[in-house]
């Protein structure tokens, strides 16, 4: 808008490319943070600059830390012998939040499509293997998409010459779901993991 | 969460304290801005602080500037007969995106509201009554809401005095939409100011 000054202007802008923000609601956080008083908008410029300056990858599972390694790969009350292997570091955050995993994690750091260009080389496999002990078990928690499935696969046909227990998350109707509106797919999944009560 | 790293944690509190962003949408920015580059994070951490250094109310209009007076109070094409007043200094850009009013603008900031504690003394009102010249137009265009046309009235009552003409927006059917939807009170308004074809 023109009649904008050029710093709202530009604020608006770097709102509105932040994912699932658009145009309106940019105007309506840069005008918020212009009504509000100073400290609330320097506090966020701050918080922006510091995971920037603060925050990497550990060096051991590719989560995001301050420290390295990470809080959850230094922690001697974690269980060595299972591994969960994640796409992305959220998805560590995800599992944390439920509090009932209590092994290691591994963040590959995407999943293979080859129509991006992103092979076995571009994910974090080489570091996976140095972590690998024998009788360990590997949970694949890949997303189940298209591309988190065929991933999953990759990693058991590499992992399968290591003398590892390999597992995948079940796959079945979600807690609270209504079988009327459940698709297909879930559905037959279901009854193929169907288990006794 | 506890396993995240705390300057994660903070942009996440930051994020989720503006409106209309829940726990969640924070999450979601902050995972964002952590896997893009440090660029981004940068320029919108400097846009938020470049706000509040360089944004400021326009002495006459008290809408937002960066030079005092602000480019519409500058403008020497403004019609300066007529004058448009606005609760806030958003207002100002809804008008100015629709490129149809050429008057000038005065920001009141805010409503009458004697609940919130605020009468007429906490109001841009001063700055108006300077503003004011013989034979003009003062269109108030506060919000259609029980404060906004509490407030409408008080400024007509108050420039009553003034030897200017006072007008206010229309009330009725909003462009778009349906008659069946329509609330009540917007009918009767519709109803009350028809005009002829």
């Amino acid at each position: 808008m023109q009649a904008l000054p050029d710093s709202a202007n530009r604020l608006i802008d770097e709102f509105s490319r932040l994912p699932g923000i658009g145009k309106k609601t940019a105007q309506r956080l840069a005008f918020h943070l212009l009504k509000t008083e100073k400290e609330t908008a320097y506090r966020l410029s701050d918080a922006l600059k510091d995971i920037k300056v603060k925050v990497r990858s550990c060096s051991l599972c590719g989560g995001i830390t301050e420290c390295d390694p990470c809080m959850i790969c230094s922690d001697p009350k974690r269980d060595e012998s299972v591994l969960c292997i994640v796409e992305d570091a959220p998805d560590i955050y995800a599992f944390e939040k439920t509090n009932s995993f209590k092994g290691k994690y591994h963040v590959l750091g995407g999943t293979l499509s080859p129509l991006d260009g992103v092979g076995p080389d571009e994910l974090n496999l080489g570091n996976l293997m140095d972590r690998i002990q024998p009788e360990m078990e590997i949970v694949i928690a890949t997303n189940p998409s298209v591309e988190g499935e065929t991933t999953a696969l990759y990693l058991a046909k590499i992992l399968a010459e290591k003398d590892v227990k390999v597992t995948k998350l079940a796959r079945g109707l979600p807690v609270g779901g209504d079988l009327e509106y459940t698709d297909e797919a879930t559905l037959i999944r279901a009854m193929e993991g169907r288990t006794s009560i």
